[in-house]
């Protein structure tokens, strides 16, 4: 299957508009000034003597993939300016043999020496830098840059088998090479993809530190064998991205079936109900089947991204909505949780739930349990997730539609527009607020409709009348005969009681609510009695209100809760009062200041 | 009121008698092989130019105390003379002004310079020991070693000044002090003891430690002045216990206003439903209202014992049946739960929750998070809980009575003898089996019979006819017109589910089981499926069994469990199926071997 890239689409109004329109006007210019601040372009420029970190020029290229994506509607001579004089510096100061690198090249004796050193994940991306730069722009200076340093890379590692290592200790160069190959034809970069991927396991190589084991950068096995996602879980989805992307490069069913296995390992058990993935923030890591605690999860957003990318690669492999559904539980929840409404603000960590009080916990003592930060921060020092929002916002056209033969998939619901060799498409929708949808349509025989996991009840109409159509895989196929053709999709969303697995200790009889793929919390500062008694009933009375500091839909359920009592322990059955709970997406939490917080009620 | 002690009672058959047997012939002689091979005797051997650690006195003399209270019944020559060769070596080895401490007469230049470092606390201890020492065997070497101590230590705080702090960093000694006030009626203890309550808290001095605030040590204010539990829980156990004393003995209304004050500050907001406290292993210290983590919860053996005795204390004050019911939650949950029932080997720390899993939880580092240990252990390097429990078990023939003018108090159901001036009694009980209690008793005119918490429906016959009663705060009142008098008790003893508090955010919707004063758990052992989702029917129906393995009266409940699932989350509620839960007496937990337990289900 064909994914439909972000030069052949528009996302044109509603939800993801207005973001998108936030990312270009607001965060762009936000993460370029801390960048700027802490002298993360700095790095670039060896005039400059200090030595700057190691992931500096991956937060660097993050941005200037994030600033090309919207150079395609919309060039910016100014932006342009800078990434050129970026690129200049990175002709200027790269080694002759084609190897750049801020940090190394100022410590030209330890290139290649620690596997723990990031250098081939700084690589990567800025191999995805300069193919999405060329893409958007034409300018391909700093994607023959990177065609040499990838050259060199296959030199060292393939030919000479020179560093002190084999794989990345941090992977990504994996999916990039994939992409440098789609824009450059050469067969070297996805052959280096593959050798990356198949020699990982294979052979005894170096823990990235001393307190890691293989586990933490999934060379416990080789990948093929591999049934469980493990590790650093940022890592570990972009090494099963760059799997998938080899699969389907070289048709290889061995590969995808482990991409298959580690991806229902993931969304069957190790996956919040937000998409968040690494519950543990040691190691920043998968821990254990149905071990996914609220207040203690971490949820890295660079790991709800990576799930993301991933889940799209499989799509691409199979056309089975569980791909498409958890793309879209990931950027309406865990992904989006990561970024402030204004756009300039980020959590790295995405707990689902929050009690600032336990801040206070060790009144006697000034030890600290660890506990999430419980406001976002407009930088990190390690900030590799702002401008990973950034770039994942910026590029998210391409998760709309896809194409196979005759048949238009239509994977996410946004209003905008698509034109892809004669096939063009327009979709207006108010998603996720309703669950309306039309589609115009023209010069395609074939379309394959998402039935989202959380809709029961959808209504098809094309050309005014109800459609026959097959269901496969969570996709709806319906013949098209005319050339142009209005598809009225009615999907039903109302509120819906959410339970987990009884295997998920930490959400024992607890309920969480849902409206469509929007995941909702109770935060403190709009609900005043305690939130973790609550009586849900079936019917799940509500109403569905705009919120007015928010501009997002709120929910106002009747529930019960218990009444006040003096007891600490009792005999008695509670005895429940009404009350109006209010509650807002998951993806708003924390946007008025520090207040308690539960996904999980 | 008055404490009838040791000497008076004896505990005769049954449920302590059977502890009581298992402590002195195997606890004593465990306790002190490890204290041999740990080299805590030889602490006091100062030809051992070893420096012991700064609490090694106050673990021997824990141990001599709890050999004490078995030598009233039964003197053992070579016990105690072990015992005496460790009093001439403290004879031998103490400096002239009757300062004994084997860490600090090593290191003289330190002498009370540090208020961390446990002097006055160990002095305290040595001081119960050569108290108890005295009381069972008439020998009163030790004691008046102590009392020249004690001297040494008034001169030093109370007259001239000169130590670098003015209270202790660890608080025992103000109970001690009155221990030994009352075998030598010296009332300069009585004073020194109030001098260290009554400085506490009124000038500034050194924190204990870097890491460690005022709130640790309590004094943080006035003791009169503080309202909540704070702190070490231990310290803040014994200094309670110390304030409570020093009100009784003074009759001073205002510090017997601020102990209940924090009396009910615990049991009505930083209780375990075990009688635990201290719910973080920072600082091993309360928190707040309401924080009751489960698995994570400290609840250190030591610390229910120090609430026993704050609880014991302050029933001496006011006959209410809230301190003995605290006993009683106590002593058959929260400190028994600290020995293994072959008598052993010890815990710490009394989690309500241990998930052997979780310990696992960090594949991918070497890294760990702190769980709880899940088996109990021999000696520890602090080992202060294993004497502990011993001495506190062979002094629980002082919790049973208590008595005042003309009444005799029933505080606790044991099967036991009790002679004091004229009066006899003698009580015969299966209790915790049944609530079934016949007490024989001579000579008293009234007797205050406790009708414990949990128990809704008492009988009380007074020779054989049912007798007449007044209740007040939780004693049955009732008028002896004979000299002879033969009284059955029969209180109904059902199992019941509890709640706790809606405000303890740890425990929301779950349920613990509680049959009498035992508190149950369920253990994995037991039980063959997820033990976090059980939905309890409020009929309750169960079987009471005897445990094949355990010596403990068992539970079987007709409980519902979800059936099992695939899906991570899922829309629709739990369909669930029948189920029998075993539960097993909370202070057998981890009996057989490493397993999931829990108490609050």
């Amino acid at each position: 299957m064909l994914h439909i890239e972000t030069k052949h689409t528009n996302i044109t109004e509603g939800f993801w508009h207005k973001r998108q329109k936030i990312n270009k006007q607001v965060t762009i210019k936000a993460v370029q000034d801390r960048f700027l601040e802490t002298g993360r372009y700095d790095a670039l420029d060896f005039d400059n003597e200090k030595i700057p970190h190691i992931f500096y020029d991956s937060d660097v290229a993050k941005w200037i993939e994030g600033v090309s994506f919207t150079l395609y509607k919309e060039r910016n001579a100014e932006l342009e300016k800078f990434i050129d004089n970026l690129v200049d510096l990175i002709e200027k100061n790269r080694s002759d043999d084609g190897y750049f690198n801020s940090h190394f090249l100022r410590k030209p004796e330890e290139r290649w020496k620690n596997r723990s050193d990031h250098e081939l994940y700084c690589a990567g991306h800025l191999m995805e830098a300069a193919v999405e730069y060329y893409k958007a722009t034409g300018k391909d200076k700093f994607l023959k840059l990177m065609q040499d340093y990838a050259d060199y890379i296959y030199k060292v590692f393939v030919i000479e088998d020179s560093a002190a290592f084999k794989t990345p200790g941090h992977e990504e160069i994996e999916l990039a090479l994939v992409k440098l190959y789609d824009v450059t034809k050469n067969e070297k970069y996805l052959e280096l993809s593959k050798y990356f991927i198949d020699t990982r396991g294979t052979i005894e190589e170096p823990y990235i530190l001393e307190k890691y084991n293989h586990y933490n950068i999934q060379d416990h096995l080789p990948v093929r064998r591999q049934k469980t996602a493990e590790g650093h879980s940022v890592r570990a989805g972009y090494l099963y991205s760059g799997m998938a992307d080899i699969a389907r490069k070289y048709n290889d069913t061995e590969l995808f079936e482990a991409c298959k296995t580690i991806f229902s390992n993931i969304v069957n058990k190790r996956m919040y109900i937000t998409g968040g993935t690494g519950s543990s923030h040691l190691g920043e890591a998968f821990t254990l089947d149905y071990d996914l605690p609220n207040s203690k999860g971490y949820a890295e957003t660079c790991a709800a991204i990576a799930l993301a990318f991933f889940a799209q690669r499989m799509l691409l492999l199979e056309q089975d909505s569980v791909y498409s559904d958890t793309v879209e539980r990931i950027i309406y929840n865990g992904m989006l949780s990561g970024i402030s409404l204004d756009g300039k603000a980020f959590f790295y960590e995405n707990p689902l739930e929050i009690q600032p009080v336990l801040n206070n916990r060790n009144v006697s003592t000034t030890f600290t349990e660890r506990n999430p930060i419980t406001q976002r921060k407009e930088v990190f020092s390690c900030s590799c997730c702002p401008p990973n929002v950034m770039r994942f916002i910026g590029a998210l056209n391409e998760y709309i539609y896809s194409y196979e033969q005759d048949t238009l998939f239509i994977n996410q619901y946004m209003s905008s527009d698509m034109k892809y060799e004669n096939i063009q498409a327009v979709m207006k929708t108010d998603f996720p607020s309703s669950g309306n949808v039309s589609i115009k349509i023209e010069n395609i025989t074939r379309i394959a409709i998402r039935k989202p996991y959380w809709c029961m009840d959808i209504d098809i109409k094309v050309n005014g009348k109800i459609a026959e159509y097959t269901l496969e895989k969570g996709y709806i196929y319906i013949g098209l005969t005319e050339k142009n053709n209005a598809i009225d999709v009615k999907m039903d969303m109302p509120v819906r009681l959410v339970r987990s697995n009884p295997k998920v200790h930490e959400d024992s009889k607890k309920t969480a609510v849902m409206r469509g793929p929007v995941v909702y919390c109770a935060e403190g500062i709009d609900n005043d009695f305690p939130l973790n008694q609550i009586l849900f009933d079936e019917k799940c009375e509500y109403r569905l209100e705009k919120s007015k500091d928010l501009d997002a839909d709120i929910l106002i359920l009747k529930v019960k809760i218990p009444k006040e009592s003096d007891e600490l322990y009792t005999y008695k059955p509670f005895e429940y009062i009404n009350k109006e709970l209010t509650l807002v997406p998951f993806y708003c939490f924390a946007n008025r200041g520090e207040t308690e917080m539960r996904v999980w009620l």
